[in-house]
Parts: C-alpha cells; structure tokens; sequence
C-alpha cells in the first residue's frame, strides 16, 4: 500500500477533524501519501480528491465538523455512480481509503469492496453512539456534553418559573445521548426508544412530583421513540394536566457541533492511527473501535447488523436519583 | 424609609440574581432591611415574603434565573389582588419596593403606586433590550452570547454539509437579539419585526450566493416578525428553491439561561445598588437604567409608552459583510 | 445499618456535588437516614453533623465544589482526634460512613474501622486520576476538559505570535491530566513525572520543529516531574536556545472547579449509588469504582498501595501526531 | 485610493479576526483592492504581503488569534526598516493601511506618515482597554468574561476549602481587566495601579471578614500595581496572618485567546467598516473608536499621550457589594 485516501460522510460528528489529523499524520509517519476526498462518496466519484501534507491538519483538533465536508450520496448506491468512483481512485492511485461514518458509510464500503477490491478501513463518526463495535462513537461525548449545558440553562429558567420543560434531544433510534443528559441534568423522566415510557407514567409521575411539592420538572425525551416528538408528548400530557405550566424545546442542530470534548479527540486519534495501522496490516472492511480500553477492529457487516444494548440501570438511575 | 422589599417578576434572565445581591447589600450597607418577595406580584399577595441578610445572597452573582422565583400575576390585575398585596407589606412594615422585570412589572407598579402610595424603583431585567430608558437590559449581552455560541456550533454543520440555516432567535417584537446574532454569526440575511424583509429578497440572496459559489448560508430570524417563523419562513423559501437543502433550529428557553456574562454582572450591580439610592433619595416609579455610561432614571410610564429604536445602520452591516 | 454519614475530604474535583446527590437520594430510596459532615474528617470531630433531605441535594449536581466543605484533617491523624470523632458518630447513631476522596482520606478510614469497626466505603473524588482501582476518578475529565479549553486559548496567541508555551498542568506525580492535554491539545512534547524526558529532547524537538519550518510550539508539563515545573524547564530551554521567544502559564486552581462534565456526573451518580448499596450489602473499607464498565470494589489499602499505570502508547502518539 | 493593505501588531486580542474580515470585505464592496500584511511591521518590510478576497475571511470571525498574525518590531523603528517596508508598499501599489494594535503599532504608523506620506487608519485591537479615544478596545470584553470564567471556578475550590485567593488578572498599567473581575467576580478587595491599596488594607479587611465568619475570600490583583505581583502581595499578607491559608493564581496568557464574546465581534466589525471608510473619506492618523455608541476618529497621537480614567465609583463598588 502506498496511497491512500480518507473522507467523512453522513452527519457531522466533533472530533471528525481530530481523526482526519491522526489518520493523515500517522500516514506520513509511516511512508505513505495520503489524499483528502471531498464531500463523501460524490466528491469520490467527482474526482474532488487533493494531496495532504502534514500542515493540512494544523490546528483543526479543536475544530467541530469536517474540513472534508460530508454529504449523503444517491448516486454511489448505483452501478455507475461506484464505476466511477473506481475509476476516479484507480487515477490517483489510492489502493487504500478510510472511511469517517456511521452504517450507511460502511454500508457503501462493503458493496465498493466486493465490486472492486479496494480495502477501507472505518472509524465510527456519529453522534448517536449506536454502532456495534465500540464503546463509544466519535462526537458522542461532546453531542453530550452541548446537550447537558443546555439542559443546565433550561433548568435555571424552569426553577424560577415552577415548570414543566420537555426537552427533545438526538439520537436516531436510540437513547444513548438521553440517558446521560437525564442522569446529568438532573431530570425527572427520560424517555427513550428502547423503553416504553407511557404518557401516563409521565402524568403519574407529575402528580406524585407536584403532591411532594416539587414546582419544576425536566423531561427528557430522544427523538424517535414511540410516544412522539417531544411536541407531542408535551400535548398529551397537558390534556390529562390542564394547569401545568409546560414549555418545549428541541436542541437540534445545536448537539452536532462545537469544539470536540478532550474524550472525543483522544477517541478519534486513537482510532485514526488504528486505521492506518490496519490498512497497513493487511485489514479490510473493519471498523476500528475501542471496547473497555482495548482496540478491536469489527467487520463493517456486524457494525451494522448488530445491536447495541444499553445498560438498563441506568434508566433505573433516572428513578433513584430524582426521589 | 426603613425597611425595602424586593421580587423579580416576569419572564427571568440571567444576571438578576447579581442585582438581587448588589440590592440586598447595598440596602444593609445604608442601614436598610430588605425583605424577598417571592414570585413576583403573586408572593406579594400571598405573602411569601422573607427577611434577608448579606449572606442570603451570598454566591448567586454567577447563577442564572432567580432565586426570588418569578410569574406572572393575573390576580394583581385586579383591585382585589392589589389590595392584598398591600396589607401584606403593611404586616410586614415594607415603606419601598424595588422591582426587577420588564413592562408588565412596571405597569403593575405604577397603578399599586396610584392606588396606595407605596413607591418602587425598578430595575430593567428581560432579555429582549426592548425597553426604553436604557441602553441595555439585565440579561440582554447573556442571551446574545449564549444564542451566538449555539450559531457558531450550528455554522460548524452547516459548513460541512453545504446546507442553509434558518435559525430563530427571541426578542418578543424587536430585533436586539437578532441583529448581533447575525453580525457576529456572520450570517448572510437577518429578518427583524423592525424591517421588512421579504421571502423573494431571501431567495434572491440565497441565489445569488450560489452563483457566487457560497455553500452554505446562515439566516437569523427574530420571532415576531411579519414573514413568520423560522419554520414558515423556510417552508416558504424552499418551495421557490426546492433544491436547497434546509434547516430549521429554533433556540427556544436555552437562551433565558446560563451564567450571566461580565458586562451583565456589571449592569445589574450597578443598578441594583441606583434602585436602592434611587428609593433613599425619594425618588418614585422609575426604572434605573444605563445610557451612555451614565446612570439615568426614567419615570416607569415611559419606559412602557416610548419606543427603542435599533440603529439602521446594523442592518447594513450584515449585507455589507456577507459580501 | 439505619443512618450513615458522608464527607467529602481532601482536594475537592468536580462532581462531588453529584455524588453527595447521589449517595443521599440512593439512601433515603433504601431508607436510610443519612447525615451531612462539614469538612471531613474535622467536622466529624468536632460534631458538624446535619441531618440531610431529598431536598438539601437539589439543585447541585452541575456544581463545582462540595457543598459539604473539604479539609485536611491533621487532628484524625491522632488518637484523641479519632476518639472525638467516634464519640460524635455514636452521639448521632450513625453506624456506617460514605468517604468522597482520596487516598489520604482512605488510609484514615481504614485506621479508624480497626480501632472503631465503623464501616467506610469510599468514592474516587480527586482529579489526579491517580488511584487504582477504577478508570477514572470523580473529577478527571473535567479537570481534563478545563485544561484543555484553556490550551486552545493559548494556541490562538502562540500560533499568533511564533512562540514556544511551556504550560503547567496539575496530576500530583502522575501524568494523567497531561496526556490527553497534550494529545487533545495537540502540543508538540509532554512531560510526565512517569517517563524520563530530557531539556536536550525538548531543545532538540524544538530546533527540528524550526527547521522544518514550524513557528509555534507547546509543552505540557506534569507537575512533579524530574525536570523540574515548567518555569524552570522553560529556563533551562532557553538557556540553549537563547532566541527562542517562550512564555510560561501555569493552569493551577482553575483546573479544580467548574461545572462537571457530562461523564464526571455519570461515574459521580453510579459510584454514589453504589456507596450506599455497598454498605448495604455488608461491605466495608472498599473503595467502589468503575473497571472496563463493570463496577468493582477495591480494598481501601489496595487503591493506596497500588500503581496505577498509564498506558505508554499514549506518549508515542504525541509524537506521531506532532509530526 | 485604489490598495489598502491591512495588518495586524502588537499583543495579538479576540476579535482582531472580527476585525480582519470587516476591513477585507468592506474594502471589497467599496471597490478596494485589500492585501494582507503578515506579522505586522515585520512583514511590511520583507513584503510578506497577499491579496485578499471575500473568502480569505471566511469562517474567521468567531476565531481567537489573528490569521495574519502579529509581532513587535524592533527593524521598524529604525529609519531603514521603514524606508524598506515603505519600498515593499510601493512595489504592491498600496496607497492606504489599516492598523489593528495598540500604542507602539500607532507610534509606528506616525512616525511613517510624517517620512513617507501613506496614511494609516487604525482600529484598538488590545485586551487591556487602555487606550484613549474609544469607550471598548477590541479584545477587551473577551478578556474580562475568560477571567471571569476562571474566577467562578476558582471560587468553587475557595468556597470548599475556607481559603484565600490572590488572583492575578492582566491590564498592563491599568485595572480595567481587574475592576469587572472583582466586581463580577464577587471579590472582597481589588488592588489595581490607578489606586492605593495597602498591604495593610488587605490584612484588615481579611480579619474583618473572619470576624464576621466569612470563611473564604478573593483578592484580584491587576499586574503593574505598586503593591507588586500577586505572588508578592500574598506573601506580604501571609506574614501578617501566618494561619491564612493562600493560594495564587496568575491567569495569563488564556486572557488573551479563546472565541470573541458577540460585544467584541460587534465592535470589531463597526470599527473595520469604519477604518477603510474613514480611509475613503481622507482620514489619516486616526484610530476609529466608539465613544457613547457614537463613532469618533481620534488622531493617533492623543490615543497615545492621553489617559483614560477608571470610573472611581468602580472600586466603591467592591466594598459595597462584599459587605
């Protein structure tokens, strides 16, 4: 292997620069040249492809997004559209990519793979923390962290105010960044996919609250789960509560940028150099990952097929802690 | 005058607790007792009203929202209300009351004024800077840097993606919080109640920077305007561009939070402590306010009657800048 | 076991707060009585004892500090200091204890169960991570996080300016707050009292460095290392490099306080709950902890007596990245 | 005037990229070719020297630093420096410059005119506010709320810990960094070189406040003050109160980085329109300022040669409020 490209794609995640660093860096420290591709898989098939140097990632680990740029592609998931991209590579000479993402990256990856024989190794770029084969994704601590200060100035208004604030966070179908925004924010009541939360225990729960004469709540709800947006649960439950005094509010884009957490850059340059060493070591169609402080490499197809489980005491935290 | 209560009352906003505290000692350093009231103009009536020492205030200069809670109070809309409200202070042999809040604190004051004699001197805390008698108001330099760090996370995705923003600021019917927002988000369109900023200018625009190969695209938008929501303002722009691809993120209650910043602590120090010299020296129902680093008081019923006007010239700015 | 105490003891971290939270809600929830001490183990002598409520934790888990005060207790240390403090535990019939600290609290515990067989069980609250018998400590990666925020800072002015930063981090004899300092705030050299590194690697990293045309440098510095803090590092490099235009900052207390992250509150609360239940459970002089996930208890002397070690790869990756 | 080159000189302060981006795009939309000059005097005379265009500032404006970077030039000062920067002038065709420093950057700028004939418009771009002519320089906001933000987690450890803290703020000559510190802060004394605060005050207010139980304190001390450095001023009060137990803590070089608050993108974004065109309309040896939200040209040398003066009720302030 002697060239080697590297592009993010799908959602931004922080820390998605801190990787690119480590990836082009320890691609130079080990002989190779490396190249940056543009906007995901479409600026693979454009051609959008420039050389890197070291000075190209200078003073961009503290920076959110990607100096790649990342889009979605319709146009890889054809035939042509991956011809193409082939074609494209085979011009520059790359004979190794990584791919910066999440399952429909490696997804694209795979299929790439068996068409042409181009080995990719992965790092996991995704605030939602749902892929198999790491602990943690790359972004989740900081999605997290910029969640959790919001929730810290939404609760001094919902203290001096005596209210009921429903507060929506990210997460695709998973509740693993409303978990800790829950336990860290203090919040009466979390609720996520995998767990079937009632409205009515939410207006249980609000009535016990309000009889212990408690004035404000916290409501924590991740996007995707089964009793609705946000919007929605804070509607149904001010039918069956009429007096509470209820608002809501949706992060939203909010949780996907800023400046990565110190766990988050460490996280990506780990598994950026981990992705060079494994194109070096002969891996393919791996994602890199750490999993209890060991790295391990998990094929791109179990990344995607595989569940993630959380822990269910920590949805029982959420009870304990706000007795 | 012997002994003072104090309240906060309408919508909360970061740096009232510092103006809490810099009353509180300032009337202890002039001999003064100084009484809380609890929940605005609903504590009064209730008489949830508490004596308060130094060390009561002790720690709070940093915290947002209040500690004396705040609502708004229907019942003193009434005489009945009012009148209560009165014997409570009575009981309580309060001769003084200084009010933290905004339009609708000062109108309650100014008709309790009338009706029983009891003088109050406020001092301006919204978040909105829409008050006339002051160049700033409590809280106004906190909501515009905690809504520009939130943009600048948000540019950080929009960057990567190639995508246009619509984002929604607060400021009830005037532009204060959007106008920095946008200049210091380096946004390319600002939409404000103040102006008239039609849909057909912001295709252009968002066109025109196409041409000039600009990706992504910032558009800040006061609620209150006439062209509506973010919501509807991008549901409206993306049927003439049915290409772009757009996003909406609406800052909502995060941005009444937060840590109250430098300049925030200043003013409500500062005029915590002209709303006790204010009531030692006979003044009357007027807001205490800064206006060209001078302190000025300004009889309540201006305040509420006269308009703030936000200087043309910003509006320019923002177009000149995005160039 | 019906009524227990807690303390917090040493140098205060980050998330003290959320475990007091934690360990008094998980104690009335399995109900307990549980009782505050003031300032360790000098409250416990001299009897600052107070009964605690749902309530009295509210409102402070995203605080800095301890709201029970911290000191070092010089009179525990004697016989009669211990006696004193046995005497105000039976006088309150708190027959089991919660210690939030390190070691220095921990031997103190284990001297006091062999002489009074009150059981202790203890929770990591340091910001050294220095302590064996978890990954992380209560209060690690906020410290960590504050650090690094500030590095950032100081990048802009040395990228402005072309100069070399020697910056001071805290860790006690460990490296630990270092090294993702360094890696996260991608400096250029890291010392850490654990390796040996040389004023001649340093003088010599920064001529390469110049050579190949970098202009600004940064040093991380462990304090309670070999080659001395960072003002006399930075002496010593400037001696061989004369033109060489260095500044020295020392973080210092800064690194101790802020609001804690988003993990320091999780690990917080897990380990919080986990005090209770392990005293519930039987358990005594252990120190609950968190290892590759799981939850582990570690003997008191064990986590004083052990090493914990830092994983070397991690100073490789300071020069591979730096590259 | 048809080229305008821009740089930057001096300590570098948030929000000269603010202000880099305002003169750039300004001087576009005015028809202006803009060219930027590197590492300020330094680079006028090697002819660091490149075009800039509309995207050369884009995505700058929430960055700390200066792009263009900065230096203190000792070459400049000689008269063949400046006949060499001037030659490099004349072989771009540059007919106007724009200055963002402080005093020694205007000093220059003077000095050049009265030789060469190019005139110079200049904006105040220092943290430490000390110049005449404007009511904010650049920088200065910035600086005040990064202290701030490590003074409030300073005093989360000094709260917990019943101690003394001396922290040292910059400000040169001047306590406008310390004065909003101490008062924003909730300091107990503030010493700063315009005043006179003794040794021996410190010592009497800190046992007043014991007397009062007060238990933990925070002293700002602005550097440059007669009483000396933070570090002497604590050990002078030590020996007075040999059971105090002190820390110090010198903030440094993080005052002089980190994101600019959205007053300081303002302001800097006012004064680089207003420097190309005061530069427009004939001005020359001036630097723009605001003056009571008015923009007022002030001739270079008055913003040299006259003081500013601190508000003196400023320091009443602190002991009011730590009554």
């Amino acid at each position: 292997m002697k060239k080697i490209g590297v592009f993010t794609s799908g959602g931004d995640a922080p820390g998605m620069n801190a990787c690119i660093r480590a990836i082009v860096r320890t691609a130079i420290y080990r002989g190779l040249e490396v190249y940056g591709i543009r906007r995901g898989y479409n600026g693979m098939i454009k051609g959008d492809i420039y050389k890197m140097e070291s000075h190209s990632v200078s003073n961009i680990i503290q920076k959110g997004g990607t100096i790649l740029r990342s889009a979605r592609s319709t146009e890889f998931m054809t035939k042509e559209g991956r011809r193409k991209a082939y074609e494209q590579l085979q011009q520059h000479g790359i004979d190794g990519l990584v791919a910066i993402g999440g399952d429909g990256t490696f997804t694209g990856a795979n299929i790439f793979f068996e068409e042409y024989g181009i080995p990719t190794v992965g790092a996991p770029g995704t605030i939602d923390n749902d892929l198999f084969g790491t602990d943690y994704t790359i972004g989740y601590d900081t999605a997290v962290n910029t969640s959790l200060d919001a929730i810290d100035k939404i609760r001094d208004t919902a203290d001096s105010h005596d209210r009921v604030f429903f507060i929506e966070v990210m997460g695709r179908d998973s509740g693993y960044i409303a978990i800790p925004c829950a336990i860290g924010g203090g919040a009466e009541i979390v609720m996520i996919p995998e767990t079937d939360t009632s409205i009515e225990y939410v207006v249980e729960t609000l009535r016990t609250g309000w009889r212990r004469s408690k004035t404000s709540f916290i409501v924590i709800i991740a996007e995707g789960g089964e009793a609705g947006s946000a919007t929605e649960v804070a509607a149904k439950v001010q039918q069956a509560l009429p007096h509470m005094d209820a608002r809501v509010t949706i992060l939203g884009h909010v949780q996907r940028g800023g400046s990565p957490t110190a766990a988050d850059r460490m996280l990506a340059s780990q598994l950026g150099i981990a992705c060079v060493e494994g194109l070096l070591t002969g891996r393919k169609n791996v994602m890199a990952g750490i999993i209890n402080a060991e790295l391990v490499y998990t094929p791109f197809i179990e990344t995607i097929t595989k569940d993630k489980v959380i822990n269910p005491q920590f949805i029982d935290m959420v009870n304990i802690l706000s007795v």
